[in-house]
């Protein structure tokens, strides 16, 4: 129920097959008076656009994207914003060798069981193409969170073994300056290679992207089922090919011992901060203004070029083969869906706090 | 919004303080005609339960339980079933060293930010105690899910750097076996070593615990943002300590590649499963028919007998101090806990899934 | 779904049957920091309560309650209130006679249909005694209300044939002072001795409740399907025994024309207002500023002493009658639970407009 | 919140001002497999379409409209059902006569206050326009529920003081026969020349739309909140100018005596039925398996051609007229979107039981 809808206060609800006009979505419940940056959404949408580098699908989509209602004179109104992205590169025979197969690790299978009908000249919904909406109605919470000073900072901190310092200072200025979007220079030029090693061997390989939310105020979340790092996690492990989410100490924290884990208060001056962050900004489910990290795990995209022995709808034995311009690597073009994702938890959370402390 | 409410046609609204009357509950949309077994309720509550081994907090209470409504000659109404849990080690003076106090890696302090205003005599909504509540719901929607074939088996897989072997076959019935609800008994008798050396030393320590889902059909979930997995997530990821999350190959799949990793169809007789399952269960947010599997990391307990330094309300340095009875590791006692939180999300994909099939 | 819960940021969940433990209702969402004036709450339970006066049923019920969880030293703490009624009269017998009954025109029969069991020693969830957490949840939204000026005033306006004049002013002040709560006191005269002379027939008669809200702020409501009427109308047409609800002009309207129906705007020092208030405060279903004004019909109580044909849950011809303790006319115990209703409306509009304009 | 969603299971998302580029919605939660017929759809939007008579609006608008998502080889594919209208008649400078007055009894004054913003040339999300969203969406339903045997028959009964006698059979097949959309031909003839004469005049005049549901199984709705005619109600009273709703024996109620009011149950051979309907087909919130039936009083047209003296936004007096194309009555048009919001309800109601009785 509502499972196209996303968030209480600010939500979104999208629509759209990978293969048909296009895809949508209608957000409800944004403030009014936003002034909203036409380019800034554009500016967005490319970063998750196909055929971006060299490490991405060769898929050509333009991003154009038409405002239907919701915006006047440049500002938000109050009312429902709709944005509609139409589909150019629908090329429905493109996936009639697919219509009757089951591929390995797709939701062929478990899409044909729960609705006993499916859309086969695409994914459907389970398209990543959906989350084009996702970063467009995460474009327009952006603009609101930047103006109250919190940040969102995603980058990709692994590729297959290739695995980035994470204990060290991140410099967000690089995560834009390369292409598989990891900001220490050298080990993303190693991802890179890997990837296009990858590539040539017709296979896929999984990545891990890594969140910092700065700026964001004490207090956003909520003790019991909402905790804020549950909202995330939903929010993430929603995004296609993800498998697993921590935050924090994460995984590590099973090894630790409650006294090296615990994050001490400080007063520096009337600047509460904790020495350590292994509570990764979040306690009890609720900000305490620290940095908010967390980690997202994208499989192999599924999608790969050599043969894989399958079944088809008559549960007959069958030869799955992708046909190229696909993506070896999900995680450079996820960056801006996991960002998107974040903030839109954050909006949320923030409007809902104005309806405790007022 | 409904912040302590769990579920959409099966809804668990859940209420009540550590340190008040007591904390109860309220379903609403249990089907009718279930027969409510009374007995399971108090075992699982028992399974929870403070005071049942060494290895847990000391803390003695008898989870006595109240139905309210909903119940009538044994079954179910299909009006709100509502249970109340009495407090009945409520001693508010075994508080006072610490109303003052924001302990480290405790909610104290986002609370009272978040609130402006807090229950200093136990930890409020934060308190573990409030997951008696859960465990309670979650046995009513056990004993449906039990007459549909569906089980839910969680257990203890690691304690500090002790860990059992996930790849081998698990014997379920060694679960309730040892105290510390490890399935593999030599393993079990090492983390219960490790628990009480630990405790000695007056510290805590992490765990993870893993929960298969077997029986579940075919087609529960939806692909979008109402993932099975990502609703399974939410709902581990809302447990008090929870850190991190993975399913079916998890956080390993950072590392794999594509054509190791896809899960290929076989049908044998009629029969359609997967050779590998990686997927865990899931593709596309729904349901496959394979086991679902799942791991979650929880942080070792905050509270602990070392002194720690932390800040009091008035932004002065000040001293933590755990009074013992308190749990060196929360996980023995967590699991019944994981189960009932898994059982809600099922139980509501389930009943939502009779509005897609019918 | 989530049928038992209503409000969307100051939530209300209720449960309990008429002949169980009790009632009891859950409020998720009340802000923190309200003081809570526990004998006010009884207050307004009492103005609810059986017993109260010769012209409604004789039953004794003193109304006493419990508060739960939400509240620590007199305030609200944010988290949830939980209040449990208590029944005291529940005497289960009394409705044996009526077990295997489908009583005319009450909810035995689709009770029975809907849920294919059903609790008959009492009406269940159907029973109008579940208002009683309403009335209580109610006064809690009161105490918020009444301290930002917004005042909601429901009185009696008419009984069978006898109606008070409803384009004169009111005096509030006398709602209280006759046992019907009709403000003209000679109507209310008259109202009184209609529903002895009933009684001692035997039968119930129906009734008028009209409901005026003071000072509340313009812009509460949206303009689509949360119409702020609309969200009154519901909540007024879910107590036992309504059947119509108008605002402002309402079935006049029909025969109205718009130059003479319009309102129109004066502005007089800054004070902006209409001329007349057919619109009854609200426009385009967004409050005016405005008093807002609704008539609520209640039908007669379908309990009679008189003898009725009807069937049992056989199919055969069977004979309802009614053994007194019901009430002749259900509208003067349903003038706080209009008002409770009304304030639980007003009270969501109002959080909810926080994350509009902030 | 949702202010723009309608229901649960079944759930409509509307976006779209009056002259912008169009009305949308989205429908999330229809059933997969259901036939659609896009034919009935442009049916149920021509009998909503200005333009269509003498005695509505003259403004010429041909509802085209585009499904974008959800549907594959004409049947419903379980995924969200996307519908653009676009307005073809946006002439934006006809508004700016009006663009700084607040008019009469519009929402142009409540609108501006509640969102500090308002989007002058036309009504924003408070025209009617918006209800040709409502009209598609229960189209598509419509489809579902007849398949099921549920009618949904919607008339003309008042316009002004011309009534028609609802105590008599309804013809349903002669409300398309006529203009008005009043069954009985002679009357439908009276209210004919009655709107001719008011719009001669510059004027408009009210008007009342009774609504039977046929068909209806017994079981629908639920006893508290989300009672079957609550739910109705509110979706009645979301329609713009409604201002009034009452089922059954609706406001006559208050003269009534139970005796008289009660409906006896009676068993014809297995078929179980009342004697009367004063109950409109629903008792304690439940359908029962009778007709159901309902009354909606629509306002005078707040747009008159007369001049009326208002303010403007600097709170100057001016005068606001207007500029015809309007209509003098609404209720011809209005038919089908009461139908089309009655069929959400049920729909609703009736996917919802699916999840009671399986």
């Amino acid at each position: 129920m509502a499972a196209n809808t996303f968030g209480n206060i600010f939500r979104v609800t999208t629509f759209g097959e990978s293969h048909g006009p296009g895809i949508g979505l209608i957000i409800d419940g944004c403030p009014p008076g936003i002034d909203i940056d036409v380019s800034f959404i554009q500016q967005e949408l490319d970063r998750r656009k196909p055929g971006q580098s060299k490490i991405v699908t060769q898929r050509k989509e333009d991003e154009f994207f038409v405002i239907q209602s919701g915006i006047f004179e440049g500002k938000s109104t109050g009312t429902p914003i709709s944005i509609f992205i139409p589909n150019n590169d629908q090329k429905s025979k493109d996936y009639l060798h697919i219509a009757e197969i089951f591929r390995p690790s797709h939701a062929d299978y478990t899409y044909q069981q729960k609705y006993g009908i499916r859309d086969y000249t695409g994914g459907g919904r389970s398209s990543a193409r959906e989350t084009v909406a996702r970063v467009a109605a995460g474009a327009i919470a952006k603009l609101i969170l930047k103006s109250i000073g919190i940040e969102i900072k995603a980058f990709v901190s692994q590729v297959g073994h290739i695995k980035m310092d994470l204990t060290k200072d991140i410099d967000y200025q690089h995560i834009e300056t390369n292409i598989v979007r990891c900001p220490d220079e050298l080990v993303a030029k190693e991802m890179i290679e890997l990837i296009m090693d990858i590539k040539k061997e017709g296979d896929t390989i999984g990545g891990m992207i890594t969140c910092h939310i700065l700026g964001c105020p004490v207090g956003l979340g909520a003790p019991v089922f909402d905790k804020l790092h549950a909202d995330l996690g939903k929010a993430m492990l929603s995004i296609n090919a993800v498998k697993g989410f921590e935050y924090g100490s994460g995984f590590d924290c099973v090894r630790m011992r409650g006294s090296q884990h615990n994050d001490s208060f400080v007063n520096q001056d009337g600047n509460i901060f904790t020495k350590t962050n292994y509570s990764g900004g979040i306690q009890g489910g609720i900000s305490n203004g620290m940095p908010i990290n967390f980690n997202v795990a994208f499989k192999p995209v599924a999608t790969i070029v050599q043969a894989q022995e399958t079944i088809d709808i008559n549960g007959k034995i069958a030869l799955a083969e992708g046909k190229g311009r696909h993506d070896p690597c999900v995680v450079p073009r996820a960056v801006p869906i996991v960002e998107a994702m974040a903030t839109l938890v954050l909006i949320d959370h923030w409007l809902l706090q104005k309806t405790v402390h007022f």
